[in-house]
């Protein structure tokens, strides 16, 4: 046994200050991107700082020599269109979405208040009877604090990425006038900014929740982190309508656009001619932006929650050693100073100068922060955790030692990383697969779609080793506590995953500027190749989104079944298998849902795109302006119509199992979805991946081979166009979304578990 | 208690009187269709009777009436290239695969015969220590035997198919010229032909087999019944091959002929200028016919073995009375004979005039077979089956009712009809599903692609219900026995539904052959409808064995865990986990490498299609005749080489993770692969369905709607073109294999189960 070496009052200094840290770097970083003017006579926030104008119109002076004035003032006009519209859709889209919130609120007090009935006496502990711990009561109202707290801390997350990544676009079209490098640094800039934004707020929020709960729940630890849980459901909830919403709003647009801009009327991706243009630069925004951030938090919230509920019961939960505890914490704490160090390599150890360097210097990010972490961890672990302690294992004791906690972490961090790299090997058109799928475009886009649905089917394997070793290690030395550190050791560098994933969207929205605003060829062939980087970073960030939404979900559904008082969950029990047959079919229910969504309001964008380019006249010449803001309105409308029904699918699915089937069939569900829709995540947004790019290894014509397939307009170009258009929806909408699927269903089953414990199973109680 | 209502003599005679009133009845319908001569000079089966002399020289009067002779000995040369091709695959096939079964023979017996260290001595008996069984070794032979005896049983049932399949596909085609009544009759009559050889062959092999193992196990019933499930995993080794093979054939050729023909020289579908089109036509019979009649026998041998193995350690195994025992082979000789009844319902008692009649039709077959087996199942419960009796569940005994084995059978029964029927509903161009599929056409081929994957993934919903309500109620009464007879109940109605299977690319070929004869568009138009209902009847019959598999392989899953002696699979230990989340993960595997297999056939395919009509002077024009010979060689070369690789990673892996992971992980993938599995299978099959009669539906332009997206060679129409051919591979190659890799994987354990228990699991050993 043994305490930890560092002193609680450590602890309680640590996590703030690194936190803080956090904060300052990305306040930093902003204003160095800040530093690039879209138009001289706006005031920007460097401004406001009261020291820097003198030095904002040098800047300016430097970039008229480049181009003429009116390139800037079009790139501001495009920019603030693009943030006014993903700013009104985001407002329109929360306002929607709270009060849904608000509803599901009043669910959780009612149903968590109902267990004890509303009583205000305190209860025997579920672990220790001989205890009393604070009533259920409690429990339901501070879960629903927690919930809107996650809810609000999601939302937050999710709008400050989305300001930033209006915020940079136009300024890396700007730098990209420069030179690639300059271009390059911005737009990873402007994602570490986001990243650490969003680890440093995610990690104070949670840290001060902790805190002031404590001053009621004192050493009742286990109702303090049971109530904490809602912190995770909230996030989660918040970002399921925020990836469904925005991805359906993107795709709707990206598809429309597309299927009458480059397939019908020949003008190239992009065109300011093109009426749904805006709505698709609005749509990277509030779906690979906020959508992501969004649920990037959610993992990130769930997996300390289930870590922490895990260790609540453990012996130093029941001691109260308030640092061992916090290890969850600490871990992120130390991923904030690790990812801190790791920029620094990007931003100012080396530097980027060729289109060559941009994807390795991406990679070497991913390298480096895994590297320092494994170190981070490793000290961590030594100084916060007692030597051994005990952990409760589904009733059993287990003894755990610090090294082997340490492991766990470290077994997550890496796995994550392996999981980057095949999805690069995949999704990068660099190497064969792509290439493979690229050809197989010379019979038709028949071929096309076949070899990318079998590179999306293929990719699965190696992510899903990866996933099982680091769960057969974690959960072999550490049971659930293991699994939920795993996943939080995978989200541990979650700032530098962020702002790699985000410098993808940053750098396409760069690229519909500078073709909006009519730049030169030469610009947008920077941007180009910054994006075609981007769109790999941002199929290996979809993959450490998935692969850690895997092990959380586990995690969770781990403490659920603990919660719920359940010992095993037998496969070769009726309620069980029929769980988790059904369990495994929601994602394809849920995925019809998305896709099917995508089409129809694609088909709605094609008609309006149609309508204007055939009523309004010179829009094709250039000489009429499209009318942007109906488009806009399209997506709008569509998305937030269409994200009910799955929404509510997700959301009502455990409730209604819990209540009419009890809690063995849902952790049949929570079973069944977990391992069928991690796979058709990973599938589904390879495929994409992989579409998208071999368009772009035609279009680019780098080697040999690419230039017998392509030009732009050659039918092998055409039979690509179709893969990626098919792939949109997969890689932007139903993909992503499952993660959201799989983690927010066993958060919500946790949650509720002690209502579902004692009121659940209705069906089987009356027959 | 009690014993049952039938003696066990009378047992003894129903079951191979039934199964030789099948042969008959098929022989029967075969001498009817062989009345239509192809040929006027050939001497045909039904002139070997030497009494129809006289009227065959008569129905070729009546024929010359209707088209010229060369038109009828044209066809005649056809079916004969069609034939001759499909055998001589066939028979490389075999010969490939017979070397494979020989080395998985002595696989079987060495691993088997060293569970005891290849002792001839008697053990102890599993379940009741105080008796006696036979040694292992004899295990070892006796399931040796029954493996190749079902593998050949299997090969019987594929070959025999074919054969019929390509006797009867000229006949249709020449039948045509009389009306689509008279075509129907013979399409149909031919499937049925099919199905009563196999359901009744089926059960007669496995009724033999059982009576000669008898004479050597006596009354170690527990021994006979392990042994026997040899016969279930040598059926669907067997179908692995012949549907993996067959699918790679007939989907390489087919793309191949219709990337060249269709969309590239704008000619129709089976233009006899295509040099792919005979290996096409080929394919459609080793495929669509010998490969799913070697799976459907395959599904009925397991589900048999399954209830078998079970009931051997029930109350009426112990006691040994035959009769309760041998319940599942009565169940299927009462199958037989609603079958023939129901038969009589679509050639004698009803008549088909018009197209609109065909699919009604075809579905009336499925509703009438399934009530009338309701009754008949009633009836073999009734006096089959001891009042109640005591079955093992997991080391529990359990007492069942015969009416609940009555409501068992019965709810796998109506569950496949609610699962045809969705089935026809999503794939059927009659309702909404389809034809939204084809109205995304309008916006191109990217559309159509979104909306058919969604409508796959939505199509999974009500039959995974359906499975999972027969699931329960079938577990709930009587455990893995409940399940092995809810399997069989689907599945006795097989005859039926043979018959409408094979129907579809009888009725396919008939059109090939009417086009490649030159015959007049009338005929081709007749055959069309034939087929378009073919199509929805085809996709029927994959739900049928998918639904099926579904619950045999669970059967078989809990025959393995009882037979390796495991008393709970919790999904809450790491050894069980990873098992199924690679379990999961496997289906993806074996997708990718057919779907992949299937596009790398394809593109030989289409070089060598392209290089003929490039380099054969006078072939575009009809003057010259292409070289079919040398695609019917790629097709063959590539599905024998193609299909080692799944092949070898459905055989392998039970073996692989049994050896080294053991039992517990084993159940653990076998469950993963089940409820992921039958998931794909279902929306893959769905999907190509869809998509295939979405563009039947704009070519047959037969509503308003239909006309606005036609005719043929639209941009529409090619659209569904294209997705027509994505769906190929999904719905005949990768889709049906799945059912097989579920179920094979399931049976090989279970053969398996003794040895893994006793030598396996060595990695963790080692550790």
């Amino acid at each position: 046994m043994g305490s930890s070496l560092l002193p609680d009052l450590g602890t309680e200094i640590i996590i703030p200050v690194c936190a803080a840290v956090g904060i300052v770097f990305a306040l930093v970083q902003w204003l160095i991107v800040s530093k690039v003017a879209v138009a001289p006579d706006k005031s920007h926030p460097a401004a406001a700082d009261g020291k820097n104008n003198g030095f904002t119109e040098s800047l300016i002076e430097e970039e008229e020599g480049f181009d003429d004035h009116s390139v800037v003032q079009k790139c501001a006009d495009i920019q603030s269109a693009i943030s006014e519209g993903a700013t009104s859709f985001l407002f329109t889209e929360y306002q929607y979405v709270s009060i849904f919130m608000f509803g599901f609120a009043i669910i959780i007090f009612l149903f968590l208040g109902s267990v004890e009935g509303f009583s205000t006496k305190k209860q025997p502990c579920t672990y220790d009877s001989s205890k009393m711990c604070k009533p259920a009561l409690a429990t339901a109202v501070f879960s629903t604090i927690s919930f809107v707290l996650g809810a609000f801390t999601s939302v937050v997350s999710g709008f400050l990425g989305m300001k930033i990544a209006t915020y940079a676009n136009a300024r890396t079209t700007l730098e990209a006038r420069k030179g690639v490098g300059k271009a390059f640094i911005v737009a990873f800039r402007s994602g570490a900014v986001m990243g650490f934004l969003l680890a440093a707020n995610g990690l104070l929020v949670l840290y001060i929740a902790i805190n002031i709960f404590k001053l009621y729940y004192d050493d009742d630890w286990e109702g303090l982190f049971e109530a904490i849980t809602g912190y995770g459901l909230g996030g989660s909830s918040m970002a399921l309508f925020g990836r469904v919403g925005g991805g359906i709003y993107t795709k709707a647009a990206d598809v429309g656009a597309d299927l009458v801009g480059k397939l019908e009327r020949n003008i190239p991706e992009d065109d300011p001619r093109n009426p749904a243009v805006i709505a698709d630069n609005v749509g990277d925004n509030v779906g690979d932006i906020a959508g992501m951030g969004s649920d990037i938090f959610g993992s990130y919230a769930e997996s300390s929650c289930a870590a922490l509920v895990v260790a609540s019961i453990s012996s130093f939960g029941i001691n109260h050693e308030l640092t061992a505890m916090l290890y969850p914490l600490l871990i992120s704490s130390a991923g904030i100073l690790v990812c801190l160090l790791t920029t620094l390599f990007a931003t100012d150890f080396f530097e980027v100068n060729t289109v060559k360097e941009i994807e390795p210097a991406l990679k070497k990010q991913l390298i480096i922060s895994t590297a320092l972490m494994t170190v981070g961890i490793a000290i961590v672990s030594w100084i916060a955790l007692p030597s051994s302690f005990t952990i409760f294992n589904f009733g059993i004791q287990k003894e755990v030692r610090s090294w082997q906690v340490f492991l766990c972490v470290a077994v997550g961090l890496w796995a994550g990383l392996i999981i980057g790299f095949i999805t690069e090997y995949f999704t990068s058109n660099a190497y064969g697969p792509v290439q493979d799928v690229a050809d197989s475009c010379r019979t038709g886009a028949a071929t096309n779609v076949i070899f990318g649905l079998a590179l999306g089917y293929k990719s699965v394997v190696i992510p899903i080793f990866a996933i099982a070793i680091s769960i057969f290690v974690s959960f072999s030395f550490a049971a659930m506590y293991g699994v939920a550190v795993a996943a939080l050791g995978m989200l541990s560098t979650i700032a530098t995953g962020l702002a790699i994933d985000a410098y993808g969207p940053i750098s396409d929205n760069a690229g519909g500027i500078a073709e909006m605003a009519g730049m030169s060829r030469r610009i947008r062939e920077t941007t180009d190749a910054l994006d075609a980087a981007g769109n790999t970073t941002a199929a290996i960030g979809k993959g450490f989104a998935i692969g850690s939404a895997a092990l959380v979900s586990l995690a969770l559904f781990g403490a659920f079944v603990s919660r719920a008082s359940i010992s095993t969950v037998d496969v070769l029990t009726p309620k069980v298998f029929i769980g988790l047959i059904v369990g495994a079919m929601l994602p394809y229910w849920f995925s019809a849902l998305t896709m099917k969504s995508v089409g129809s309001a694609a088909l709605k964008m094609v008609e309006e795109v149609r309508r204007q380019f055939n009523s309004i006249p010179g829009l094709m010449e250039g000489t009429a302006k499209p009318d942007y803001a109906t488009c806009v309105k399209i997506s709008t409308d569509a998305s937030l119509k269409e994200m009910v029904f799955p929404g509510a699918l997700v959301m009502l699915t455990p409730l209604i199992v819990g209540i009419f089937f009890g809690v063995e069939t849902l952790s049949g569900v929570l079973a069944g979805s977990l391992v069928s829709g991690v796979q058709i995540a990973i599938s589904a947004s390879n495929s994409g991946g992989a579409w998208d790019n071999a368009k772009k290894y035609i279009e680019a014509g780098a080697s040999e081979h690419a230039r017998t397939l392509g030009p732009k307009g050659s039918d092998a170009h055409k039979a690509a166009v179709i893969g990626d258009t098919i792939g949109d929806p997969l890689k932007d909408t139903s993909g992503p979304s499952l993660n959201i699927l799989i983690k927010l269903m066993a958060v919500e089953s946790l949650v509720f578990a002690p209502f579902f414990a004692a009121h659940g199973g209705l069906l089987f109680k009356i027959f």
